[in-house]
């Protein structure tokens, strides 16, 4: 059984902190990193092994940081790091990419900039994909970083409130980072850029598969006005006890919504948007005056471009370039795990107790019905058009009268309103309610966004009083 | 005497054979390349080895396995793997470039967009030049992967009846592999793309050097319409009885036409070609539904864009991820065998049985007289023009009345159609039939690819009725 | 105190010796570069030790030369060899990339477009800087290859002639030569391309600081017309007595004035400059002709790009390729010496002699008086806005009236016209001569370029007649 790290919950709750134990011992045999004339030593773990970083967008912390840990691992890297120069210039797919570079290396780094491009990579890898950020879907390894920051700090991550600011659609860091904050029970505190809030599918991950709740604006705006959401996770007894229901107008322990453990600030990432924000958080020692930040520890996963001060970079609040530093012990151990260590492999995904049950995939050739509604999804890229099945979990949430779909590679949602059988070329428009869950996925079921799309593509309607086709 | 690949036909079959014996033994210490979790070992064969890889057009998979092959090997590589951040883009020639690197590494894998490129660089190299693939001359490392993969398949090469498709003009894989596939006795039947037909000296070189026999298109085409050439290599004494020549209708083996044992296909070189092909052929399982490709095993050099159907990947017959996987232990064996083998040293070229007899070398200033014809010759490139001097090969064949040349380089041909002395200034146009063959060519000679030329370039006519110049 | 390596003249004269004897060694173990087939030996010298190139300027030679040297170290490099695909391409300053880069890194490498570069990233580093090239201001290590030629070709500096052609304005490697020329006592011949003369900044530092005295022109025109300007660096002795002083006519030794022991060609920066010249002087066999070339060593940093005739290579005086193949024995020299010598570790700056007294330091924040007045010093660079302080040092000469100030990072000139109180907001213009010296700056001067400069930034005049404001 292969191990991919494509997003931070491929990694159990155990696992994040086997890695970061791991992690320790990394560091104290690199010495500290931030004081001059370290002496590194290096390891012969990975004597032999070959890391193949495949960065198909910019970078320079991320692709660095892994080649160093494998030479401090022993190892070494083969690096394509410009698509301008990879075969992807003559129009090569992702898919047969990866299958080839299996051949040379042991793992795989992969920075592309289509959402999902990990997974999809890791349908076709024969050794490990470690997702080095995909588009604006996710970047586990930065999560980790920034986890074994606050660890190294001494903050426990369960009831820390922790704002997370700026471009929350874009980030692929933020939507990592929320989700590992949710399964360790922190408070999540939002701070969007106007038009930058956290997309609609990760707000409901949030909310319904991590146990988030949203916390009612009243209950906190009087002291985190320009918060625009905040969430607990009240699985925790104490949390429960708390905030019985977002119905309920019930007092909330002020300690909730006051002190501010933590302000996580991301750049605006100009080569997602078209337009500068002008109301993009700028955060600055004026910013952190209040007392509620006096103990605030700044994480950014840089490079910033002006939304952070540098005027900051001496206070002791400040420890982003500490976070920058662990890059290397995180991502050395995150390799030996991987590459070494037989306990990693075979663990069940996410175990820890965020696992939702087993959802049925919904699994279709390409573009025979519904497709991802991401136009950044992985499925959307020409080059792998040959090489992409339509593929989706079927959840519950969503309208009524709508079958609610989550793409297995960018994760994001789609809903179903209509469905047919592709066998008979008939649809219907689910105005009856979604379809029966089922562990079987009937083989000639296919969904339509909507009735347009089902005659596009040159389905017959049924009636809309017959049963549903796929139970016809 | 310093080893260059530049060609595969710098290899003799004894060396190819050589290394195939060497690949075996490093494919087995790298374990199975396809299958998952495999271990791979490495040697410390070239310990303190430094490979160059000099790419100056885009790659991934020869430039990451000869890194690959390097490390494999227990040394390491310096890498140039954009022109644009190389002092190519200062205005640097590659003949400075080459002698330079040659102070820093022990062997240079180069990559360039020019014809013959690979030639000029083992002109001013002093370490082993491996041509990565030059314009559209040749890739012969890509060929030894092609020929062991039959090799690891069991298909032995003599009297195996190969089509090789699509780009069969600009493909650079497919000029090494024809020549590979004549000298080891294989039956070559053509299926180019419209326009894309093998270059004019290609095909005569495989005829007149490698003693390939063109089949008449009535004895195949009833089994074989796509392919519009068939070439059979007559050395045999089996095949010399069957095509006696090829004048005589006479009734031809029908094993010869039939069975296909390899579909080798090539895709279109959108990076050589201002349009696209609308005829281009694509491979698919309907394609291949026939009972003659029942045992077919299908190449490709990879990257593939179309050409070949990705739903014939799980086929048995589809073999190009395995020639794909071959790249690391043929390339150890390469570089292993070139850096440290004192037995590949010295060997003559191509002694196995193809070589024909030395040619004389006319050898000129830039731009004396004749130039080559191949304008994407590594010759026109204007940054090599101080290094550059025009050499060519004198050759047997040509139209009546002219000079057959082969370019050193690139290895295409030019019919010079008058001949000068370049201390008189004075031509002849060459009507009276081509120079008098001696391996002795007089200083003074120059050639004119026609009477123009020669004007344009100041030289004075003299009259038809007298001797040769060149014998004056 | 960790030790950068941003301009020649941060080694003394005896560590540059040091380096060369260091060198000496280690071009013993790696063979004769120029001899083929060499057997390269490599060291563990550097064993687990990581350099970083991060190069936002293409470059062959000098990032190739650090990497194999660092090979032959037994070291590791990681690379970033292309600013559109580093973190720079996303807007990250070059302070907050060195910063991250030390926690990977043993030591950086840097080639960057502005003047000054390595000079700010050496504030920011915790690793030592050496500076691979920084816009038109020093590429240190190319002297040191050069410098390191001679010595092999026994040719002592002392009194040795030289001349240095081509742009002589925007070559950094012409920059950092010529001031070791004049530390070492060599005469310095100048043959510029026109309009590319020396700037007057780097004159005025070979004249004041190293003591070079300029020869009056009439002493050596007859023999060298093509020379447009010689320094004679007359602290020793017998210079002394030979030149006692730039205005007297004395007859001059024809020894210094005839015979030229090098010839130092540089190439048209293209990159630098948007017109060619017309009058690059051009390097041949025909231009060496005079006796007084007769064993003239002709040095060229490489690449070229038509100012030094190919069919020169031959010549015996032509030694390009020997200082090419020094770069990596003289790499590895200095990198073994900063990583691993403590020797090399808390020694002043030019302690050889060369060092001029310590000067006080004006430091202001960004734009808060005058600015550098070179407009591509790293000050005036976008990105690193945040991240300037305007720093000068306070020197002596500039005209009567002004302050002359140097940048402390690109090391150009400019003279400040004006000076106020930043407290008092209230300025003077220095019509009655500069500011008194002082190793103590009054915490709230400010310098201007001129009155209208103070008049902007919204300071008020005051009269004349009273006291200097700093001192008011």
């Amino acid at each position: 059984m292969l191990r991919h790290v494509t997003s931070i919950n491929d990694l159990t709750n155990d696992e994040i902190e086997r890695i970061f134990s791991h992690a320790d011992a990394f560091l104290a045999s690199l010495g500290d990193p931030l004081v001059r004339h370290r002496i590194a030593t290096s390891t012969d773990k990975a004597r032999g092994r070959i890391l193949a970083t495949l960065f198909h967008e910019p970078s320079t912390r991320t692709r660095l940081s892994f080649e160093t840990a494998m030479i401090r691992l022993g190892g070494q890297s083969i690096s394509s790091a410009d698509p301008a120069t990879s075969s992807a210039a003559k129009g090569e797919s992702l898919a047969d990419t990866v299958r080839v570079v299996s051949n040379y290396a042991d793992a795989i780094v992969l920075r592309h900039p289509r959402d999902g491009a990990a997974r999809l990579a890791a349908e076709y890898a024969s050794v490990p994909i470690i997702n080095g950020g995909d588009g604006a879907h996710e970047h586990p390894t930065q999560t980790l970083c920034d986890l074994f920051t606050l660890r190294r700090e001494n903050k426990r991550l369960r009831n820390l409130n922790v704002v997370v600011s700026g471009d929350l659609r874009g980030s692929r860091t933020i939507h990592s980072f929320v989700y590992a904050l949710a399964r360790f029970g922190a408070n999540i505190m939002l701070m969007p850029a106007k038009g930058m809030e956290l997309p609609a599918h990760v707000d409901e991950r949030l909310r319904e598969e991590f146990n988030c709740r949203a916390v009612p604006r009243q209950m906190y705006e009087d002291d985190n006005a320009a918060i625009n959401a905040l969430y607990v996770t009240p699985d925790m007894p104490h949390q429960l006890s708390l905030i019985p229901s977002v119905e309920v107008d019930a007092p909330v322990d002020l300690k909730i919504r006051k002190k501010i453990d933590v302000m996580y600030v991301t750049r605006f990432q100009k080569e997602r948007w078209a337009e500068a924000s002008a109301d993009y958080p700028r955060i600055d020692s004026n910013f952190l005056r209040e007392s509620k930040y006096s103990d605030t520890a700044v994480l950014h996963p840089l490079p910033r471009v002006g939304e952070l001060d540098v005027a900051l970079d001496g206070d002791s609040r400040a420890l982003y370039f500490h976070q920058a530093s662990y890059g290397v012990p995180i991502r050395m151990a995150l390799i030996d795990l991987l590459l070494t260590d037989p306990a990693m492999q075979g663990l069940d995904r996410y175990s820890g107790g965020f696992a939702t049950s087993p959802r049925p995939m919904y699994n279709r050739p390409y573009a025979a019905g519904v497709r991802c509604a991401n136009l950044n999804c992985i499925v959307h890229d020409p080059l792998e058009r040959d090489y992409i099945r339509d593929k989706f979990w079927l959840m519950d949430g969503g309208p009524a009268g709508a079958q609610r779909l989550r793409c297995v590679y960018c994760e994001s949602n789609v809903d179903a309103h209509a469905a047919g059988n592709m066998k008979k070329r008939e649809f219907t428009v689910l105005s009856v309610g979604p379809t029966e869950r089922s562990s079987e996925i009937p083989a000639h079921l296919v969904f339509f966004r909507d009735r347009d799309e089902a005659l596009q593509q040159g389905y017959v309607e049924k009636s809309p009083r017959e049963r549903h086709p796929s139970h016809a």
